[in-house]
């Protein structure tokens, strides 16, 4: 890690800047899958998170209780251009596999923007956090970017889930507005607490402990950086750098009945890309279709069951989503736009270890999802001659 | 009204079940569009409703309060099978203009399958009805058709929403529960209740107070029906029938500041296609994409902000939703469908004049919106020699 | 028509434009629909036609001949800026009814961009005519725009077409690749002829003859032009402007054994709308989804057997296409589109029913169709109260 | 070789099967990847070609001329159910990025029908494959499925291509309707050839000498096969089971000016995916889907000049596409699909590495492409320890 930071200095960064993300970066205890081994190709940004893309913030609530109920869950907000700024940013959406829900898609679909954040939740919260969002909007009395007419204003905001019903008391509904507001306050730029945290904090991934993760890529003069909610992919699929990493650790442990469910890979992904490359909905429709590229790499199959569904957008062009009135833009070139396909496709894989690597251990409402041990990954690489 | 009903008898009917729908529709005081003089192609059946689909069922939970709020809104439910059946059904959907939510379209649009009922309501209350209805399938031990393995389940409910911020204190989140699972449980067969119910309750439609309508055709052996909450088009587009009604009747009445939006094509349509044609789901998505047809004979041009959403279903092929296993189905050949594809056109557009001629005048929280009169209609339908 | 004629000069037009237009126009000796009494929505371009959005050029290439093969065809080419303009042009399109050809989707949809002309012809002369226009472009030692790469080009020719086999020796193969230069070449501003030419040659609509038709409309400071090759819909289907004109024109002539199929709507329809408003791929989507909108006016439902393909492109952003760099793009805000799309649905609502009025009696390979009377026209208009 | 055929009787398969199963496998000379020490996962079929899908025929014609011009091309078919069968399949399409051609789509999307063979060819030769196509059913006497209607038919044929302009003269436009019959007229079960054939003759693969390649998988009962026409990826990006193979092959031949794209993500890749498995048109969009998967695998990302489309067929449900009529029909269940989703990964991601392995060094219109070599092949697996 010394070593990466002390490279950064070197690409023209300001002092100050650099050591602000020194220490931020120091601060992390946790190695995340590169110091581990892992090969990954690309060339990260500081903080090897979506909120490389200057102005993304990201706010994480988790809500875990036990008692007369076992809570395991939270919310994941990432804000386009940061709370405060309502202007919607270009986007585009893609779905892999549509056994999920991401409400606001049918509007990314015509309009080619996203308004407002980007949330994740669990599969029986999308409603709660959904008009919890107008209702944010409605108290602050502040507005989306797209539907304001008047004295009228409506919102169609963007929440995406995955299930975690094996950890979670998911039937007992215990996300509340309250907490949908702290997600959403509480986003910020530089590092993203990845692992149990927010929306991802019951999931699962390959049979091991998932949730939230990230990464970025440096795409010329522009990053491009993903975050996932990921809940998918069966033990044995499970590749990492090229790395059969799912066969070398198989599961041994027996199942309980009615929990066989839990081997097979039903379960899914979210995927949130992010971009200052100046490109245009069609545009970042093409790299969301991408993601699936990156999901790939680590050996998912996209089961039945998983709701795979990506979404992506630019903070270029800021100002495009008013309501009125010509606006200039600036969009790249199509032939130009290979090294940006590639930093989505490598920080989408990225971004999927690093959710196992950085989730620890869980005991929850049915049973126990473990971590996915970093000893075991340092020999395995070793042994596949990765580091 | 009595030739009809006269008339229906001789197309082989049963004497009992005859008797029965001649009393449903005699106890119908209100005239349908057709009564006032419009013409309309094809031929209706007994109810010339969305439940002259066997076995589909519509309920309303209407919510009318004066007080420290005004609310005018509610929530509509379509079953496609009944309450108590949670077979899914094949389905599929289209967006003519994505300025609306449809949850669950993703889930649609992979597996070919409605499973659920379809709810209506206004856009800032999709979120309660889609967790409320998954907390009445928790509650009722009840569990969707589509996805269940072991001891878990999760739903993926499909609520669509126009907006009624006209009439509706739509930003005090005035729809409950309760509502929903009242919506749920009183769905039944028969006449449909049109006009300001359910969902309806506080919408516009061709600057008349719109809402709930409902019409439906024979194509061949099978039957159409369509279900609109029908909320868009602006006064000047109006057609009925090839007769220009918006011109007729223009808007004299001055619009106060900050609501000059009610006048423009600004809102949304949700529109419901159900058929017992024995369809798959690529071909209900035709059926979707033909309510544009039905739509456009009425005048509209699906303005920028309208959510025209459109869903279709099958209540054929019963079981083909089943977990596992083989299935055997029955489909039409495609070359068979053009007496389905003119009645889902047919039936879409009568169904929206319905929503208009039913609906009557109603004050609420902004202003006032005055139902399209039937006197002035039939004279003008007289005008253009249609009666 | 001089009363049009007069009007346009009281909009601005320099007199030199307008002299020029007066006399074009005043060559046209065919009266066109409007002229005829049918009423339509929208205030037309000079030309009423798609010629009207600056730039833009149509070729025919007519192909009639008698002898050992009765052919009835031909090639009509649209340019967005002009034959000797290789500069993309901003593109969407859509499928109402996908049993055609429209070549070079994948790449329209994928790049956003229309590069070269769009072409229509007959459906068995769609691969002649694709890869003539490459042939023309290798020979003119000229390139498209989008795929060029050191020393290799490629191109993915946009070539639609409808079925023509009634009146066309269709399965002769009777399209050249010279006819295909021809219409390039030839393709001009102005007039565009109507009716009986190019590949339209051959056509039928609505039980009559048909062919190519089209219109314009005024949209703020825009222009929207609608070109249909038109082909589809059945006698009692049709509506002009409100009035069932079909039904008032029954088919009466007995029809020949084998050729039943001939009074289904079964046919097909290829819209392509061109505009100068500055809009991006996908709301250019959004025009050609309309599209739908202008053909339901005209009575369709669309089909089993249609080939209902629609396309759009906007001729601003000039050099959006551009290989490599940055471009600087102006877009239109989403709410400005109102008059956008209702200048889409009406110009191509006209664009149909001129195609009717101006094709001519055709009598070819196995039979003979008939142009609908510009007499009962002006009867049935009054009739109806519209003139 | 000899062990994987013993492996294959003890499946039970007939003795006299197995037979004429082993001659054709000891006909070949060339070993195939897995014999080079690829490792896979997944069971292949006895073939382990889209051949295994039973019904299934690949009729090659390559065109290789040597003179005044530089001919490295051919064409493809596959026939879904063999030459003399016109009874259309199931099938479903996706467009990963649409810098190519597939004509026929909007009827395969719209009917959820493969009508015909699926070609392949060059991109500048799309056209007169089309055609010739047609022009083979009327010499025939012969007609598609789908679009017969007393006297009339039409056909909507299934091209695709990918650009083969480093090796071939593609301007010559040397395919000719005879080269089509031959493909079409060729087309067997069994082996399949593989690497520079048909229309893979001239295409390059991950800077390597590519063309033409299958593989195909059992899933439970069902077979699943892949073939593809693979000329896309840039060198560095080559994986091959978990392995850097680009990495340990780097380019180090200087290029000639103008020829730099060459080293570039700019090609193209076809796939076409077969089964036997029971699944709808909706089903099969997700196989299609699914093929970017295995192509991610082999470590491409879909740059921006590639036209990476595919489609899926099922033999199953023959007469499904009949004119008229019900038909009955077999499904799989949803929940069951998660072997015939890895299946088809997996053959996709074999049939790449095949056709890359079967491809002969090939000197052409420009300059030459290199196969990969057998022997760095097998040292490079054994450096990553996987064979």
């Amino acid at each position: 890690m010394p070593w990466t930071i002390g490279a950064m200095y070197y690409q023209g960064m300001k002092l100050a800047t650099f050591l602000l993300i020194a220490a931020a970066l120091c601060a992390q205890t946790k190695p995340r899958a590169r110091e581990l081994g892992a090969r990954f190709s690309g060339d990260p940004g500081p903080f090897n998170a979506i909120t490389d893309v200057a102005g993304v913030t990201v706010g994480h609530e988790t809500i875990i209780r036990d008692g007369t109920a076992i809570v395991r869950t939270g919310v994941t907000a990432i804000w386009p251009r940061g709370k405060e700024n309502r202007d919607p940013a270009f986007g585009g959406w893609f779905s892999l596999n549509g056994n999920g829900e991401m409400t606001g898609t049918a509007w990314v679909e015509e309009s080619g923007l996203v308004d407002g954040p980007v949330m994740i939740t669990n599969t029986h919260s999308v409603g709660v956090v959904r008009d919890a969002y107008i209702r944010w909007l409605v108290a602050g009395g502040s507005r989306p970017g797209t539907n304001q007419r008047g004295t009228a204003f409506f919102a169609l905001p963007i929440v995406a889930e995955t299930y975690d019903g094996y950890l979670n008391d998911t039937n007992g509904f215990h996300v509340e507005p309250e907490h949908v507001y702290k997600a959403l306050e509480s986003a910020r730029g530089g590092v993203v607490p990845e692992g149990n945290v927010g929306g991802g904090t019951g999931m699962r991934c390959y049979g091991f402990k998932g949730g939230i993760g990230t990464a970025s890529r440096r795409a010329g003069a522009y990053t491009v950086g993903a975050l996932v909610q990921c809940n998918c992919g069966a033990r044995q699929q499970l590749m990492i750098g090229g790395v059969p990493v799912g066969a070398e650790i198989p599961v041994t442990t027996p199942v309980a009945r009615g929990e066989e469910w839990t081997r097979e890979d039903v379960g899914s992904i979210i995927i949130v890309i992010a971009t200052d490359a100046p490109l245009l909905p069609h545009q970042l429709k093409r790299l969301a279709r991408r993601a699936t590229m990156g999901l790939a790499r680590t050996g998912a199959t996209s089961g039945n069951g998983s709701g795979d569904l990506f979404i992506a957008f630019s903070t270029a062009n800021a100002g495009a989503g008013k309501e009125t009135g010509l606006s200039t833009l600036t969009m790249m070139a199509n032939d130009d736009l290979n090294p940006v396909f590639s930093a989505t496709v490598e920080s989408v894989e990225e971004a999927i270890v690093n959710a196992m690597v950085a989730a620890e251990d869980m005991t929850g409402f049915r049973g126990k999802a473990e971590a996915i041990s970093h000893g075991r990954l340092r020999e395995i690489f070793r042994k596949y001659g990765r580091n």
